[in-house]
């Protein structure tokens, strides 16, 4: 972006840092969210930090707005009366999940981590499994974060 | 790799990378750290990297070097017999938090990461709630780590 | 910093994003993976993404193609019926650790992360402990990943 810009306004200097895109949200829903018949997206509806917009707040969805590598980080905590799970997905595909099994345990931390390809428009977001549940209270604990770390750009100095 | 090949197009050189900033970091007591009758600021004070010297392992302190969009990620394990209760920090601002509740279990994990915008000088840390406490024997468990994942800059080519 | 030593040197436009480093790896052997009689390289063997090419499926083993700072991240499930203990290696040298004790609970998660300044050539992989083991099955849940974050190059126009 700053590159066309740029173009005209310079024949000189420039600037190519990477594309300013991350994320940081919390599932805030006064207590449990969960359970639910189906897999259902769990909309993080509290923004942290959203730079570049990528991010919804509404639907729960982030749209890759240029192509590169970008790392998604989740954790969350759950009480021990219900299974939790929680899966990453891209477009429609599970790429990595956490979990815990209901058990005795008054609560249970869990989260994972990825780094993605991803073109642009590519959309990554969080399904909660059937049947599970997390915390979602005020207590800041479960969290969905991303952020560009390369961003793919083709050499073309004419661009 | 795109250097050597800009380098026969162009007879410049240049150089645009963000300023490194990233740190590393573990709490290491020879034990249990914690309960304290109040918050009380984790100190992790054994440093695996501390590229630009900006968190303060006698503080427990990240200052920011310049504005930007950092990544903090923070892990920790504990003993089961107390509650644990973590907290990331921006100035006086909490973020996100990472906790268990006492139990029957020998020993559990937690964990949280948040992306941020900081303005130079902000400040983050993490707090331990009162009464809470964690594991940092020599294991290597409980760490606190961030870097810059964009520089926020200016495209004012005079500057 | 580097803008204004350049400033004066060219009137073109260039390219310096960093090298593209980024992989991320799941564990998957339809099921426990261990316990086994000594340390053993758990080797993640279902890429998710390989940029750069720079982790080894078969041997578990990252190796840095360029010096910089980069950020590597694991995640594991367990079952409670045993120990499980996860260790962040580079070349030989304990960096963190993850683990959980043997309990009643039905699963257990854990995780770390950490930043490291590498040079070229650096290994970092993860060791599973001697009688430990984690869940590896088609579950998307232990994972290991990394990616960097800031390249180190010399500001050496002639390079």
């Amino acid at each position: 972006e700053d590159f066309k810009q740029n173009k005209t306004a310079l024949n000189v200097l420039f600037y190519t840092e990477k594309t300013m895109v991350a994320f940081s949200t919390l599932a805030e829903y006064g207590g449990a969210r969960g359970p639910f018949d189906g897999d259902t997206t769990l909309v993080y509806n509290t923004l942290i930090a959203n730079v570049g917009d990528a991010y919804s707040a509404s639907t729960g969805v982030f749209t890759a707005p240029v192509a590169g590598v970008y790392c998604f980080i989740l954790s969350y905590h759950a009480g021990g009366d219900h299974n939790a799970k929680l899966m990453l997905i891209k477009n429609s595909e599970l790429i990595v999940a956490t979990s815990d099994h209901k058990s005795n345990e008054p609560s249970d931390n869990g989260g994972n981590a990825a780094v993605l390809e991803l073109k642009k428009g590519d959309q990554v977001y969080v399904r909660m499994a059937a049947g599970t549940r997390v915390w979602a209270d005020g207590g800041y604990h479960t969290t969905f974060s991303g952020f560009l770390v390369s961003q793919m750009r083709e050499l073309t100095p004419e661009k």
